[in-house]
C-alpha cells in the first residue's frame, strides 16, 4: 500500500467513524467504563515491512476486555494443541449475545466458542493450572509489542464487583464437568486478563503478528506456531463480533475481534494489523465508529477475503 | 374414613408401592444419599381426630431435601404476605426439570414458582435476613409436630460438595437482581433446610396442618394463615411434582410434594396428611412406590379433589 | 346458596368487572372479531337444583374460540379413554404463551397439554375420523343445553383466512408423527368448532355438568363418564388459563377455561357452573373482567378448591 | 498448480475418502434417495485456466439438494440486491441443524441465514413472482455450464410427499408475515429446485464461477456481480456446513456447500472450483467422505484462507 493513499484512505475512514459516535454509548455496567471520553477514536495501521500508521487517539490506554480472549486462546492453543483444547470449547458461531446462558444449558457437553463467555471461561481453565497472570501479563506485552501494558486496578476491582452472570456461567461449567478449576481462581485470572490497558497501536501490532502467520513483525521470531494462527483467525473470523459476527464477515470479510472498552483489532491476512479506538459502542458491544470504518477500509482498500 | 377400612386400603397401597421399588432407584448424586435402603417404605396417614395410621419404616430418618421448599414457603409467606413474596418468584408450572436454568434465563425477570431450584433459591433470599437456620429448625419441628428433627451433618457437607448448579442458579439470580442477599450465604441455608432429618410421620402431621387449613391437629392452635395455606397447596398441586405435576393433578388429585430423599407428603384437603418414604425414585426425582400408592389411596378412598 | 345473598353478589362482581373493561382490548386479529361491542357483560351462575341467575348480557352469541377445546377433549377421551388420547397428547401446564412451537420443537414427543393449540390440533386428529362436524356441533348443543348453537360463518372465514401458524403447528405435529390426518381437514373441523356461537349461559349450562361430575343438570342423564369429567376438570385447573394458569389457581382455585371471544367458564365442583361473557380481553387473551369477577365471586362464595 | 502433484493429490484425497465412507450412511428419508450406491465417490478439480482434474465417479447424476440454496441466493441478490434480500433473512450462523423451527420462532424477525431451510425459503419467496422453474433450470445449466441438468421426478415426487417440516416453516413464516407468497409454490419450486440432476462436474464449473468472482471459466463473460459472489462465498463459509461450519472453516478454511444428495462444492478464492459426489453421509447430513477429502486437499494444496 502505497502510504499517501493509505493515510488518505485513513482520513477518510475517521470522518465516517467520527460520524457514527453519537449513535453509540459508552459502556455503563461499571462505573470505571463510563467514565471513558465518548467521543475518543483512534486509528492504527501497522503493516509488515514495519511501518505504522497512526490518527487519532492512538496512544490513549484502555483496557482490553473481550479481546483478551483471543491471548488466552493462543496461550491454550500454543500450551495444549487443538484438540485438548476443543475437548472444553467449540468452534461453532452460537447466533447468541456474548453471555447466553441458554444455549450452554441445551447443548451438553460443552460452550459454542472461545470468543463468548462460557467459551472463554472454558479457555482459562485449561491453562489456569500452567500459566499465573504474571505470566499472561508478560505474553500479552509480547503479542502486543507492548511492554507499557499493566493492569487497571480499577477497572478490575469495578469489574469484579459486577461479575455476577459470569460466576454463573463458571459454576454451570462446573456443574457439568466442563471445568474442573476452582471458580473463583477462574473468575480472578479472567477479570485480570479483561482489564489489561492497552493502546490502538498495542491491538494493531497484535494484529500484525497474526496477519503474518505468527512471526514477530519487529524480531523476526516465530511467536506463535502457524496452526495456532489459522485457528484463531478462523474462529474470529467466524465469531469474533458476537451475533454479528455473520454480517461483519459478508460486508467486511476480515478476522476482527472487539472489547467493550472501545478497543478493536483486525488482521488482514498476510498484509496489515489494524487497531482501532473508539468507547462509543453499538447495542452489541461493538465499537461503532470502528465498525464503519472497517467496511470502508474493506471496501478502499480491497481487504475483503473474497 | 373406618379404621379397619382404612389398615386395608394401606396395606393393599403397600403391597403396590413394594411392587414399583425395583424399577427405580436410589438418588446416588451425592455418596450419602446413596446409602439409603432401598426397599425401605412407610406409609403414615394421619387423621383430623388426632388418629394417626402407621405401617412400614414410618420412624426411619431421613433429609427431607425439596420438601423444605414447601416449608421456607410458608415462612416467607407469614413474614411478608404474597405480594412481596411473588415479587420475586412466579406461580406457574414450568413444564421443566426441578433444576432447569433455560427458562429462568428466557424468562428474565423471575423464576417460575417456588417449587424449582430458582425459585426456592429466590424465596430463601425474601426470609434469609429475617430468621436464623436455628430458626427455621425450630420452625420446622413445629409445623411437623416433631422435636426430633435435626440436621444430617454428613447430607449437608455432602450436598456443599456438589451444589455447583445451584451455586449456578443463584449467581444468575443475582445478576439478575432477582436476589440481592450473599450467594454463600444462601445457598448455606438452602442447603442446611434440605438436609433436615424426617420421618414419614412428620410428613404426615405437616400435611395434615396444610389439610386442616394451618390449625395444628394437636393443639388446636392456628400455625399458619388461611391464605398461605391456600396459596401453598395449590402450588403443591400445580408445580410440586416437578414436570409430572399436571399428570399427577389428573391422575391423584391431591396437592402432594416430593424429595429426593425418598419422602412424599400428601395434603387432603380437610381430610387427611399422608408421609410415605420409599428412597427408590423414578427418573423424575419422585419416590416411585409413593407415586403409584397414592394414585391408589386416592381411588380406593375417594382423594381426588374433583 | 341464597338467592338473594347470590344475586347480591352477582352485582358487586358486575361492578368489580366493570371497572376492568377499559384496561382490556377486543381480540382484533381477525375483522370480525374486533366487531364485539367491547363493553359487553354478562355473568350466569347455574346451580345442582336447575335455578339459574343471570345478570347483564347473558344471552349474547359471541363464538366459543379456546372453549371448544374442552369439547373435543371430552369427546375424545369419551371415544377413547384417557390412555389412548395421552399418547398423543400431555397433561403438563407449559408456562407458555397458547400458540408456542417452541416448546413443541423442543420436547419431541408430543404437545404439552390439551388445552394450547398444538394439543388441541392433537386430540383433534384423534377424533376426526369418527365424527363429522354435524356431530360435533349437536355434541356441543348437548352439553351446553343450548340447541341455539350454531357456526358463526363470518368468523369462521375469518379466523380460516389467519391460521397460517395453527397451519404451521400441525405441519409440524404431522412431520414428527403426532397426528397422521389431512392437515386441511384437520384445521378446518378446529376451526369450526372455535366458531361456535355460544352465550354466557351456555357456558354456565355446560360447566354445571362438569360440576356434577357428568350428570346432566336438567334430565339427571349421565352425559359423560366421571372419568373424563375428573381428568378435563384436573387439566382446566392447571393448564386451563394459559401461562396465567398457576396464578389463577392460587387466587381463584376453581378450574376454569376461557376463550377469545371474551367467554370464560368456571366449573364449581360439585356446586355450581359460572359462565361469563366479556370481549375485552387481558394481555393473556383472556377476558379482564372475568378473571377479576372470578376473583371477587370465589372470595365472597367460598369457591376455592382448598 | 502442476498438473502431476495435483493428480497425486486427488489420488491420496480419493483414498482418504473411501476409508471413511463406510462410516457415514446414504439419506433415507425419502425411499429415491436411498437407492444411490453407498461407495460411489467422484472429485473434481476445476482450474481458472480451464483445466479440468476428475477422478472416480464425477460424471454420475445425482440430486442437488440443499446446493440449490446456493444457486436461489445467486439469482435472489442478482434481482434484488442484497438490502432487499437480507430484509427477510439474516446472514447469521445458528449453530443449529438445518432444518431448526425452535430458532426461527423465538428469532421473532427472520431467518438466521439463507443456507438453512428456512432462510433458503425466504429467499425463494422474493424470487417466486420473478421467475419460473425453467428459468431457474437454465440458471443452474449457466452457473454450473451443464446443458443436461433436469429435474429428477422420482426424488421430486418422493419429496413432496415428506416435506411437511418445510410446510411447517413456510406457514410460520408467513404468519409472522416474512414471507407473503403462496405456501404451496413456494414448497413446490423449493422442491422442484433440490431436485435438479447435478454430477461432480456441474458442481466443480459452478465452485470456480464463484473462486473467479463471477466471471464464467469458460466464455469470459461475467455471470454474477462481485458483490454478489462476496456475499455468497462469505455466507458458505460462515453457514455452509450446517452446524459444523465453524470447525470447517478452522480445518478447511474454504467456503462449501453440501447437499443431502452426496454432492460437495467448494470454492476456492481465486484459485480452483471442487466438486464431490459421495452419497455416504455423516449424521450432520455432509458427504463424509468429502468432508475428510476437503481437510486433506486444503492441508497438501494449501487452500486454507488463513
Amino acid at each position: 500500500m502505497d502510504a499517501e493513499r493509505l493515510r488518505e484512505v485513513m482520513g477518510r475512514a475517521m470522518e465516517i467513524g467520527r460520524e457514527k459516535i453519537p449513535l453509540g454509548s459508552v459502556a455503563s455496567y461499571i462505573p470505571e467504563l463510563s467514565k471513558a471520553r465518548k467521543d475518543a477514536l483512534g486509528l492504527c495501521i501497522a503493516l509488515p515491512d514495519g511501518s505504522v500508521y497512526k490518527t487519532g487517539d492512538t496512544n490513549i490506554r484502555f483496557t482490553i476486555q473481550s479481546i483478551s480472549k483471543v491471548i488466552s486462546l493462543c496461550k491454550a492453543l500454543e500450551l495444549h494443541g487443538p484438540q485438548e483444547v476443543f475437548r472444553h470449547v467449540g468452534m461453532e458461531p452460537s447466533g447468541e449475545a456474548f453471555n447466553s446462558i441458554v444455549e450452554l444449558d441445551l447443548q451438553a457437553n460443552r460452550p459454542f466458542n472461545p470468543m463468548i463467555n462460557s467459551g472463554a471461561i472454558a479457555v482459562e481453565s485449561t491453562i489456569i493450572d500452567y500459566v499465573s497472570f504474571e505470566d499472561m501479563l508478560e505474553y500479552a506485552r509480547l503479542l502486543c509489542n507492548d511492554s507499557g501494558i499493566t493492569m487497571n486496578r480499577q477497572v478490575y476491582h469495578s469489574e469484579m464487583n459486577s461479575c455476577d452472570r459470569n460466576r454463573a456461567i463458571a459454576y454451570l461449567l462446573k456443574s457439568k464437568e466442563i471445568i474442573t478449576t476452582n471458580v473463583d481462581n477462574s473468575i480472578e485470572l479472567y477479570t485480570k486478563l479483561c482489564s489489561l490497558n492497552v493502546t490502538a497501536e498495542s491491538l494493531a501490532n497484535f494484529a500484525l503478528l497474526l496477519a503474518k502467520g505468527g512471526v514477530s513483525p519487529f524480531t523476526g521470531e516465530r511467536l506463535l506456531a502457524e496452526e495456532t494462527v489459522r485457528t484463531v483467525l478462523s474462529i474470529m473470523l467466524t465469531c469474533g463480533m458476537y451475533d454479528g459476527s455473520g454480517r461483519f464477515a459478508v460486508e467486511v470479510g476480515v478476522p476482527t475481534k472487539s472489547g467493550v472498552g472501545g478497543g478493536l483489532m483486525a488482521a488482514v491476512h498476510g498484509r496489515a494489523g489494524v487497531g482501532i479506538y473508539g468507547p462509543s459502542l453499538d447495542k452489541r458491544g461493538n465499537c461503532i465508529a470502528g465498525c464503519e470504518m472497517m467496511k470502508q477500509l474493506s471496501r478502499d482498500l480491497g481487504l475483503h477475503m473474497f
